[in-house]
């Protein structure tokens, strides 16, 4: 006997998720089910809005539902530091810590010759039109993530920005807070002594 | 800053199904914007059709799109056996086995004093209508899970039952096949010892 074919549908759908099986897409489909009508037109709904109302911005290239998006039409916002981040939800996790108050822009992607990605393959050109036309820019500070990839996006960002004058920095690698030395990997051990500081 | 409207609503959405919190479902969100178009119309699609294509089978309350479901329609199967389960993805696990071939009854749910759930908040009178109206049925099955509340719904139905005549079984408890006796839970080990077999 096989499932009913909108269980079979749903379950195939889940799959397409990331991280998720046919054990976790099975009980989900049922659960489902079981759920309130409201919840799943909702949801029904939000899907296909997520993909109908949202771009990227033409500036940043952040996710948004306005061209240029909130962040890069705030004139209140810092002009003088663009922050460059891999993907959309970096600028999210960025924006919570609530500290850093200037612009973004949004790489989708790393360099990667094994994958065989390479400058035109993410959103590098835009970058350097902006720097271009924006003499107020002061400053680009590299928030690619802590892996190879990121490490050499952020090399190749700078010898490209530098030569003209821009201050290019990078985030600082180190213990997290509240991290015990004891289990820290040597990689990261050797970074927070490397960057150590005067107290 | 917040996240765009769309993608707020859809994290709110994952957020509702089973064992998905805050982080998971912003992954799953920003996931679904980079997802084809087709998978995710077609996402939208299975869910509402899950809800409006599925009904519960008036004689069993297994889930299926035609009603009697297809089990209970099939005049072959084994006209003499009930195996009652507590939900419908049970009778899934049971007829991938390949191994029954009797009918089944899906209670949707277990005896618990605790949750307020009695006798006439499971699907319990349809069995007992079923039983009466059926004379061909011989043997009811329980197989509820190996949980108190499992055990005890088993209990239950076998005193309302057996009066009638008809045999009531339950599934038997033992090591799981390729289980190591070292790892066995001790309540596992007795119901072992137990129900041992001659060889």
């Amino acid at each position: 006997m096989q499932y009913p074919e909108p269980i079979a549908q749903l379950i195939e759908s889940y799959m397409k998720l990331p991280g998720i099986g046919q054990k976790t897409a099975t009980r989900l489909a049922f659960y489902t089910i079981d759920m309130d009508q409201v919840d799943v037109t909702n949801f029904a709904k939000s899907l296909v809005a997520s993909k109908r109302d949202l771009h990227f911005c033409s500036v940043c290239g952040n996710i948004t539902e306005s061209d240029p998006c909130s962040i890069c039409s705030d004139k209140t916002r810092d002009q003088t530091q663009i922050l460059v981040v891999e993907q959309p939800k970096d600028v999210m996790v960025m924006e919570k810590m609530r500290e850093y108050h200037g612009l973004y822009h949004v790489l989708h992607g790393v360099l990667s010759p094994i994958e065989g990605k390479g400058p035109e393959d993410i959103n590098i050109s835009s970058l350097l039109t902006r720097l271009q036309t924006n003499e107020a820019v002061k400053e680009v500070i590299v928030a690619t993530n802590a892996t190879p990839e990121g490490e050499s996006t952020a090399m190749y960002l700078s010898r490209l920005i530098k030569p003209a004058g821009i201050r290019v920095t990078r985030l600082a690698h180190g213990l997290s807070v509240g991290a015990d030395i004891e289990y820290a990997d040597s990689m990261t051990l050797f970074k927070a002594v490397e960057g150590r500081t005067e107290i």
